[in-house]
């Protein structure tokens, strides 16, 4: 479809009634009856029995199934720091695609707020909500707000970085079984040290989480725009967030280009910006190399290129092309996991777990089928199930 | 009904489903074209022109009908500071109530904060609203708040003040009616001088506030639960809004207990506690006097006592007696109204307005009938044709 097109069926559709999302009542509210158990007088004996025990406000109250969609407008899409009020649609669709696909209730929340006591504003809005879906925040402002609210008793979870990277953990696991290759074996270059690059750094770089133990897989490089992150690179302290990227990926210290990097690499993972890897590049990697070119809506490389230039298995974050990678994948199964087993936050073995359950979905993975389709409603039911499982086993969530 | 019955049917209610609330979409998300168009890439286009145009957040978002219930869970019906969570069964009900009344969609905002910021939070959230409720806050707090909130742009209303005295002022006019007088020749005696006190005493202490002069009416007395509020009495400095109503109450500067006030008063109006006012007291008012004993659930005054006292009219809070005041007949089409005309405030002309619409939903008042039923939903639509027309007159806000 062309995009002037698309843009246009997009206002319109937004334009047809404002907004997309609505709040409804699940109970009747036709009679004095019906308002008196739900409303006052009756509602007190509720709040009473909460104010006794508030675990009950997950039996009696909307905390059970509802997810905050967080943002401060600062990272909206490809746009850039647009604010709290453009930021709406996108966090409203969010919401949408948390209904549609996992039942969850989502509200969007979009926060005039670039004050370092975000992530307390934040906290203090979860007695409302069972889980938070931080969304759409400039990095590493992302990374900070998130560890200050993992500690908050309900899971937090940033989908940039984290649905993109188990997302990609699936797809690269799927990707091994296509090409023959042990994960533990990949030579991996991350190209792109924002918000999505450092948890799929952080997430790819092991494996074995589940004992908590990190076995580092053969080697993991991390690019961003001067080229690989590594130990030796002056100022490194002045960004805490790839200091710890230096200290965790690199075991070879190696320093260089991107083009420096990929020399010798099974995978590239782009999560930057368009066409910053060329065919050159692609061709310097190992023999079948494994291209995720997901930057939106240009790729690092488009599929085509990289094809000619000798991928065995291309991803990119498109609709249009094979192999999408698409966070609706994760998010909507990751939060239904975590709400069903009331778990206290999402750890790394959840998703991992999630990833393993989204890579099974395709029963027999191929070059251009390494992920299930997106609107395959299966998928959220299998990603929940094992995210559970996982949530319980480690002990940060239980049986409803 | 027996209320341990009552709470046990409650409690039943809200555990067959936690929650009362659920987030839908009003868009499809079937296919792929859907997502694009609601979602990425689509929303994009969307998001550019609401940043390049912020207005437009009321044709393409939430905004445009969606009001956020704001607590702080300091002042629960009559429960007391139960805090956050426990306030959330009352804020989701009356959520409910905004979208069965009015086809507004209410969120609850449940805050854990008792710093000075809390207004700062609220206004911080505006991005995403079209109007802001607030409920349940204790006084004097809740008037700084919401003062600190009025310029925020949108609409604000602390319903406990606002949309108590919007009722009491409605059903007041019809009582005047049915008792053959004129409003301003009233004398007003208010017991209680919390939130619904504080307010009641601004709004009726005037007629003509249309042409923004106040005309007092005959006298207005506040008393808390010192006594009448005079501006004698000392210590009256240490609590501002105890010294406005002494400034802009009383205008004979009386001072004593209730029952000295009630001497020779043609109304009283009880927003305080169970019991507080007599026989005794009412045998002192003026002939055929009006009680409006509002506590809940015991009123100041049992309405079988008042009428046994001399009393013409009585009216409650509660459904089990006539002329119930419920705040149910005011607030839904009050937002409902400013929404419509996009007001940036509710200015007391509009409650004014919203008064006389109400009032006159009764065609033909009676001693049994000066209010509407809660149930009937003609109310909502009448008060928000009201509200918005006061809202365009008076420049706060235009037609859409």
């Amino acid at each position: 479809m062309h995009s002037d097109d698309l843009n246009a069926r997009a206002i319109a559709l937004h334009a047809r009634h404002p907004g997309k999302l609505e709040v409804r009542p699940t109970v009747p509210l036709e009679t004095q009856d019906d308002l008196a158990l739900a409303y006052t007088p009756g509602v007190a004996a509720v709040c009473r029995a909460i104010a006794a025990d508030p675990s009950l406000a997950y039996r009696y109250t909307i905390k059970a199934n509802t997810v905050a969609i967080v943002t401060d407008g600062t990272a909206v899409l490809g746009l850039g720091s647009i604010g709290a009020t453009a930021a709406l649609p996108v966090m409203e669709g969010k919401a949408a695609l948390f209904k549609e696909f996992a039942g969850i209730d989502a509200f969007p929340l979009c926060f005039a707020a670039d004050g370092a006591d975000f992530a307390d504003q934040v906290k203090n809005l979860t007695p409302v909500f069972g889980g938070i879906n931080l969304e759409d925040i400039a990095a590493p402002r992302c990374f900070e707000i998130e560890e200050a609210l993992l500690d908050c008793g309900i899971p937090v979870m940033h989908d940039d970085q984290h649905g993109t990277a188990i997302v990609v953990l699936a797809a690269l696991l799927n990707a091994c079984r296509v090409t023959n290759r042990r994960y533990e074996d990949l030579s991996i270059v991350i190209v792109g040290a924002g918000a999505a690059g450092y948890a799929c750094a952080r997430l790819l770089r092991c494996i074995g989480y589940e004992e908590n133990v990190c076995q580092p897989i053969r080697d993991l490089i991390v690019c961003d725009t001067r080229g690989i992150i590594h130990r030796g690179r002056p100022g490194l302290y002045a960004n805490k967030y790839k200091f710890i990227l230096a200290d965790e990926t690199n075991r070879h210290h190696r320093s260089g280009s991107i083009a420096d990097a990929l020399q010798g690499a099974d995978v590239v993972i782009g999560v930057s910006a368009g066409g910053v890897i060329s065919r050159e590049m692609i061709r310097g990697m190992n023999p079948d190399p494994i291209v995720f070119a997901l930057a939106n809506p240009i790729p690092e490389i488009l599929p085509e290129e990289a094809r000619a230039a000798g991928a065995a298995i291309v991803a990119t974050g498109r609709s249009d092309y094979p192999n999408q990678c698409n966070n609706v994948l994760a998010f909507p199964g990751v939060f239904r996991g975590a709400l069903d087993a009331r778990a206290t936050r999402i750890t790394d073995g959840m998703k991992i777990a999630a990833a393993h359950a989204l890579a099974d979905c395709v029963a027999e993975p191929t070059a251009e089928r390494i992920l299930p389709s997106p609107l395959d409603r299966a998928v959220t039911r299998a990603v929940a199930a094992a995210v559970k499982r996982e949530a319980i086993r480690s002990g940060v969530g239980k049986e409803a």
